[in-house]
């Protein structure tokens, strides 16, 4: 096992900040987690129903500034209902960056949709704004407010900005090209809870918004996830098909489209409602710890801490390094170093262009997506490290 | 408001019996469930790894007999990957009754299959094996080894018995139309936790089954169902299925197939565990309500007590009164009168066959499905009842 410079150096940096946590996140349960969960099994209110669901969503709806929230099972459902809601029909295509969670090719998939991916760019790890315009200028036309793919025929009727590690997107760039190709914009903030992009909470840019609360993210309901809207037809189309599209009666069974069981239960809510209380303090932390991880870093050659985009504030879910450009044959070594001395450390996720179910699917020039998977490394993230 | 006599002397009995619960089923947290859930905190594993994850999944093996039981996040999603695993692909055909609760239906449809409705009996409330030899014989020929529908030329690949109420379907005179028809068999068990026929648990009957944990079943985590299989290589694809589609790697992120997001949470198991201790105590609970309701009901003309059919032993998950025959048109007046005064009584579900999505579908004679959802209510059935 050969180990470089950079990875004796890099791990040395992880032996003195990771000390009390190597995973690379765990989520942290310090507030009413207990007391709710103990009031949840007193009221009997485990399931679909219940206060802690209204809580939770009243929660969402006051720190992300979305005018309604929808607690879902998991982020993955979230992401396919609002594609659903948001327009997205069989055989449409929705443009994704395949620099992200297969769960956002799965989502489109799901939809009987087709993901068509393109390039991300290296200052936010987001969509690469300048490139995806030169390319919808070059490969598609409108014709009556619909942006059809020149080469496959077929609709492109989405786009999924995804902030990547918790990094907002170039959103308003984003809303631009939206305008102008005629795209419905359903952002995936599964990781961006906490995040801001001029101001405005990450997830409310879009016609809607997901997010999740997997165990591995800044704040857990054990599994769960959100849609965020500020369009109450919107809202009331998610609630109805998310609740098995039942017909409201007072006693008879009767459903209207195919619906889904996607409710958050009530008691995974009681958890979010712990958690969120404890999501400020999370986000100092992980600040403090970003604060910590550059301070060590900076002397290090060969590798930089990811800091925020401009305009944004992001939530630092997952500190970044990313190697240089003459450095990236250096990342298998890296993790090898680094995983085997008991630190987990990741790379980001294989491009989707590359993973068998999405290999054969429509696609831009890829060459920041593959650049970047070579180089970036997420290291030890909980927010208690700080 | 007219109340007949019949609605009178239910309401009489309803009184009677359903003082301390007027829901048609209230979960009963009398165990560990306090303890398992603080547990479950302090460890920190609430998401998709976790101790409780695993000693559920090994007390499902224990009660229901099955060699391999997936936890899922819900009864739904579970249904749809047992039908996806058990080989149903889109544009087949999928037999199911059109007297179940709309999920049997939908996981089709999530498959991109077609739902093609058969008919119950009287006697288990469940396929009717009789009608159905003869609808398939008339209506379906072998071809290679696969069954084609004669009018539609699609394959139909499985059938789906649904245990109602708990009640365990005709299950050996399935199978044996399963053998000569070449269907595949998979149960949707979601009400039968418990239920056992030929002293066999229902759900192990098939090639899959699934179980529901909803908060309105006999024993619930919230929300979550469960997967049965006896083949460990089917096992082997729903745990891959249902995490993802990932591939095992110290550090990638690699996916060969589209993957879904559907393990239950350890939070939600650890729930389970609590619960499924408690569950021979619901058995006996439930089937002491049971008695004691067919003593109240036993002097009530017009109206009868569901029992349990031949060869099983129910759950009793829910309590039925039927109808006589010649007493249909008293069904609303009944739910009225009931409702009104506070007690939650249910009648079964709007036939699928008359439900939007769904009233083009392919289907045989169901006039006893006609005659039973006219004729059929559930009253209070919670265990503590006894």
């Amino acid at each position: 096992m050969t180990k470089n410079k950079l990875s004796q150096d890099i791990l040395e940096v992880l032996k003195e900040v990771a000390k009390t946590s190597t995973s690379l996140h765990e989520p942290f349960f310090d507030g009413n987690e207990k007391k709710f969960l103990i009031d949840c099994i007193d009221s009997t209110y485990v399931s679909s129903n219940g206060e802690y669901l209204e809580k939770f969503a009243d929660a969402l709806v006051d720190f992300t500034g979305a005018k309604y929230v929808s607690p879902i099972v998991n982020g993955t459902s979230a992401l396919h209902i609002a594609l659903k809601i948001g327009g997205v029909n069989e055989g449409d295509e929705v443009l994704i960056p395949s620099f992200t969670f297969v769960a956002t090719a799965n989502a489109v998939s799901y939809c009987n949709a087709i993901p068509h991916f393109i390039d991300i760019n290296e200052s936010d790890l987001g969509i690469d704004v300048f490139k995806l315009r030169h390319y919808l200028t070059e490969n598609t036309h409108i014709k009556n407010g619909v942006c059809i793919n020149k080469h496959s025929d077929r609709v492109i009727k989405a786009i999924v900005p995804m902030h990547t590690f918790g990094h907002p997107s170039d959103l308003l760039n984003i809303q631009l090209i939206c305008e102008e190709f005629s795209l419905v914009m359903i952002e995936d903030a599964a990781e961006s809870l906490g995040s801001f992009y001029d101001d405005k909470h990450t997830g409310t840019f879009g016609k809607l918004g997901v997010i999740s609360f997997n165990g591995n993210k800044i704040i857990t309901t054990g599994g769960g996830g959100a849609i965020l809207t500020n369009c109450e037809d919107t809202h009331s189309k998610i609630r109805h098909i998310t609740t098995t599209s039942k017909i409201k009666h007072e006693w008879e069974y009767r459903h209207d489209i195919v619906g889904y069981n996607y409710r958050m239960p009530n008691l995974n809510a009681s958890l979010g409602c712990a958690q969120i209380e404890q999501l400020p303090n999370f986000l100092n932390a992980k600040r403090e710890l970003f604060n910590l991880y550059l301070d060590k870093f900076k002397e290090i050659r060969g590798v930089s801490l990811f800091e925020e985009p401009k305009k944004a504030k992001s939530n630092y879910w997952l500190q970044t390094l990313v190697l240089d450009k003459n450095n990236p044959d250096l990342l298998e070594d890296i993790l090898r170093a680094t995983n085997h001395a008991g630190f987990q450390t990741r790379p980001a996720w294989n491009l989707l262009n590359y993973m068998k179910p999405y290999s054969k699917n429509p696609s831009m020039d890829l060459s920041n997506s593959v650049s970047l998977r070579n180089r970036v490394i997420n290291i030890p993230s909980s927010a208690f490290l700080k």
